[in-house]
């Protein structure tokens, strides 16, 4: 704990990812004072026809 | 905000998930006030095989 | 199933969440073909020193 | 109600995941006196690069 | 990891949910193979007054 | 989106949240790419007697 669990639509490559949940990670550690290894990140891919914004698909905007 | 989060069976057709991604954000606007840009609907479709009730998967259910 | 999770600003009425959840369950009914039954809807009510846009939180906006 | 939801890693055998349904499922009846078809259980297999500790993905540990 | 949601209605005691996750733990370590202490449980006790079935909430059913 | 869960134990002060939305936010702007009004952070504050780890409430702990 804190366990943090992320949405974001699919397609970040392995780099980005990597990049991301040790940035996350530091941000916690620095800011509520956790040890690293107690945190924890889970990233939740979600495809733009499963995730809507004002009743449309993302995949049926524009 | 609101977000909302369903978790219902694989399987659903294209044009349901759109449907119901409509239905469900007017149904918000209307009885929470809620601006439609500001609803988000997240879809995740379980597997039988992932989701059980009473103690048994539902890929062994009949 | 489908189980639906709402999260929303706290302050909403009784009148307000009954009459969202009626709505809501009937939009699932109607677009998915789900029994009411079926349905579960969780509402969670967020503070707004607990919801951050823009890595502010609401309760400090404006 | 109550619902319970599990995030693992991936790789389980269908035999694993039906033994464990089960077993939290009794659990579950016998400390909570809930009846056990107002159980669900959901399953969410999360890969190794979708989880990380210490600010490293797993499938980068080791 | 496995990391363990629960929801379901408040009321319980102290004692109940002390052996509810004992309970659900050990069902964990002894079906998936985990260690004890990789195992997170977390209770989330809702009212009955936010969670609906059927469209009604529970608090407004009987 | 993203969306950004946080399950923490309570206790943390307004400052903290402050600066911690704030950072993980800041995190993510960087590494994803996101633009910051597109972030959301949601903090669950969870006691210490709703959060067991290896079957023990950490308000049993110790």
């Amino acid at each position: 704990m804190p366990t943090i669990r992320v949405e974001m639509f699919e397609g970040r490559t392995d780099e980005q990812k990597k990049d991301f949940v040790k940035a996350i990670t530091e941000a916690t550690v620095q800011t509520l004072g956790s040890s690293p290894e107690a945190v924890d990140v889970l990233l939740f891919e979600i495809k733009r026809s499963d995730w809507a914004t004002g009743g449309v698909l993302w995949s049926d905007r524009k």
